[in-house]
């Protein structure tokens, strides 16, 4: 299978049509058209990160993960291969998509609905913040692999660039609300900036967050200050 | 099994508490405590409602619905039976729980997760209002049953009684907003008033929308007017 190239995301189209309206109708442009980039609201399900060990012994000696489809954060990508997850009660999640490139730690992000499922009481955690969390079981075509912790809710957060950050009036580790509209609108508080000069403009939500919103790419979303 | 008899929900120990308190201390009640009711939010798992004639066709002629556990509202309860629903990828939820006592219509309420993970495209609608919205096949240990409609995405609302209402300051059919604590706390918006005597105060969510907020009995909650 081929990489994915994918659609530039919806919010993206529009913040250029923004733009080039207003500048061609010769009028100030609105606060939300002066961003430097669109507001990217991105939903993950549940997925992993692994390291180049545990991906060997679960897909082969000197396996090399392959990329399914790019993700909107630079380098980042959903790749080809899953894992069957193995939870306390013996029950199973196939097709747990991992995320590359490999990482340093593994850790398997779920929503909620997955570990009530699966049996789980995972602690709401920072990704790469996986000290005393529970562990579980991978499969793969070569093998198991077992994490000894690493199972966690990933707190919501926004990535951005040190250019939104000041757009917006934050710094790294501030919290911010995200406004989302529509039939079910929800203001979700507590949402963690994390600021870095590769990121770009992303909130990243779980299914469970998603869902509860019935997040939808033409759904209006506006990030505010707490 | 016998009918299970519920603890109190922990929001009407603490109203009472909170009121026993203020008055031995001989100090005014603060708003919250001088509330007629407690605050009682709810999660309900994805159910369904059922006529008599579907309960039959499922169990057996003359089948009468058993009592599990009495629910909040008055008079309405868990079943002890469930059926399975049988969705249009021939996907499948095993123990969808039915909730009594029977009704003059059918209807199936899912979360988002599952009406996704079946293979459902569901409406958002209030409970009743099911005209148009996609059927699905019931098979119990008697027969199937198929519903030609009434599978929903619950709205999110609120019962009240009147005092509640008058409280409150809002009729039924206003929309509310209820804030959520916590570590992943949420404003839901767009909470529906509906208001009758026979109503006891109560936030029903789906499960999407308790695990986005990571609502726990000791979570507070405020119901605020939109």
């Amino acid at each position: 299978m081929a990489a994915g190239v994918s659609a530039p995301p919806r919010a993206v189209v529009e913040h250029l049509v923004r733009q080039a309206v207003y500048q061609r109708l010769g009028k100030p442009l609105p606060r939300i058209a002066q961003a430097p980039n669109p507001l990217v609201v991105n939903i993950s399900a549940r997925h992993c990160h692994l390291t180049q060990e545990a991906v060997e012994a679960l897909f082969g000696k000197g396996y090399q993960l392959r990329v399914l489809r790019w993700l909107y954060q630079e380098g980042q990508f959903a790749a080809q291969e899953t894992v069957t997850l193995i939870g306390p009660r013996s029950r199973v999640i196939s097709n747990l998509r991992i995320l590359g490139p490999c990482r340093s730690l593994n850790q398997v992000e779920l929503a909620y609905t997955d570990a009530i499922a699966l049996g789980f009481d995972v602690p709401l955690r920072l990704s790469g913040d996986i000290k005393g969390t529970p562990g579980c079981m991978l499969m793969g075509p070569a093998g198991f692999y077992e994490l000894k912790e690493g199972v966690i809710r990933a707190a919501r957060h926004v990535h951005m660039h040190p250019d939104d950050a000041a757009f917006y009036g934050v710094r790294n580790g501030d919290y911010m609300r995200l406004k989302v509209g529509g039939d079910c609108g929800v203001v979700f508080e507590k949402v963690l900036v994390r600021v870095d000069p590769a990121f770009r403009l992303e909130v990243h939500l779980d299914t469970d967050e998603g869902n509860a919103c019935n997040l939808q790419p033409h759904t209006p979303c506006e990030l505010v200050k707490a």
